[in-house]
């Protein structure tokens, strides 16, 4: 079963059905970074560069935080010091992945945000204040909105024509410590990135139906 | 400075500027999605139908969650009694935004998704007894997937042609009490939803640098 975003395969009928003309965006991108995207348990050799990782930044960048805050932090792991080290902090069958896979990124959640509160959201002087005085609203609008931007993050991987393969198992005390020295860090997930491998997926699994999540009052 | 995502205007240079060819998503998606989208803070009286809910939702359920949790669930406010009740738990300016979008949209985290494992990961069998024993990781795997979900939601109304207004401003412990009788849902946004109004965004506000965010060891 492999398969690569490159050539996309023709869908399923049931993804096909789906679609029903209310959406703006367009069929092929709705498969890139959608109905076609798959998260990857396997990759190629292939490198991811570095300047694929800033065209997708410079992509997922304007996605919206709550008052622009942009907690995200990256650390791409591309040293095999460093891939050892994080290796260590994953979790059973994420330690093979984390070995293997072409480029491998720590997403964090700065919850120093609120230093750049006067650059990025220049018009509310007091607003760097609000964060400062309440440790806990930092640390939640920290993670909430570094959260958000892992979510833009994977499709913006996706948009770029690569897999991404997210992973939440792993110690994330333990990377803290090993990748963020000054404590204001909290690591949110590790992304495997590249090109999908042999075998890199299973069959895809069921989603919930529109009545099961959606309510109306 | 009225615009609508009907007829997306030209980007300012620095926006072009800033595509570089390492995408395969193509131009027009990515200003749909990402670089002509905008938060909006008014919106026109065109109703947002069932329809393109359901639209939007059938091509955001195929985004990636932990184990395929899917723990978003969305309570669509179309009466005027359900959204005076939202209404009084906003906070300071989301009240009046509130009260005049098209659609009101509330988006929770389900704390008991573990109770649809069986159907969603269902190659494991012990899957919904990992969750059942530990709240403290079912509260944290919701919040976080449910997030996710709110990001491929916020880009989902954007897809449809739509403007979303997401807002983290209100008294979460209220709008769980009034909306989930439950007790297991915890409210993580609330989201206008239409098509742009009058005046409907300041200028945008600036992204930090590549440099700023991503460090690589």
């Amino acid at each position: 079963m492999t398969q690569t975003h490159d050539a996309p395969t023709t869908l399923a009928p049931e993804f096909e059905a789906e679609f029903d003309g209310h959406l703006e965006l367009d069929k092929d991108a709705q498969d890139l970074l959608f109905r076609a995207a798959r998260t990857a348990n396997t990759f190629t050799d292939e490198p991811v560069t570095e300047e694929q990782v800033r065209a997708i930044y410079d992509l997922v960048k304007w996605a919206p935080t709550s008052m622009n805050i942009q907690p995200l932090r990256i650390v791409l792991v591309r040293s095999p010091e460093a891939r050892g080290r994080l290796v260590e902090q994953m979790g059973g069958n994420n330690k093979a992945k984390t070995s293997t896979a072409p480029l491998v990124a720590i997403l964090a959640a700065d919850t120093d945000f609120h230093d750049e509160l006067g650059k990025v959201f220049p018009h509310f002087e007091g607003a760097r204040d609000i964060f400062a005085g309440n440790d806990e609203l930092r640390e939640g609008s920290a993670r909430l909105n570094a959260t958000l931007q892992l979510a833009y993050f994977i499709l913006g991987i996706r948009a770029a024509g690569l897999a991404a393969g997210p992973m939440t198992g792993f110690d994330a005390a333990g990377i803290d410590r090993e990748f963020f020295a000054d404590g204001a860090h909290r690591t949110i997930a590790v992304v495997n990135v590249g090109r999908p491998g042999p075998d890199a997926w299973f069959d895809r699994l069921p989603r919930l139906d529109y009545d099961e999540v959606v309510t109306t009052v």
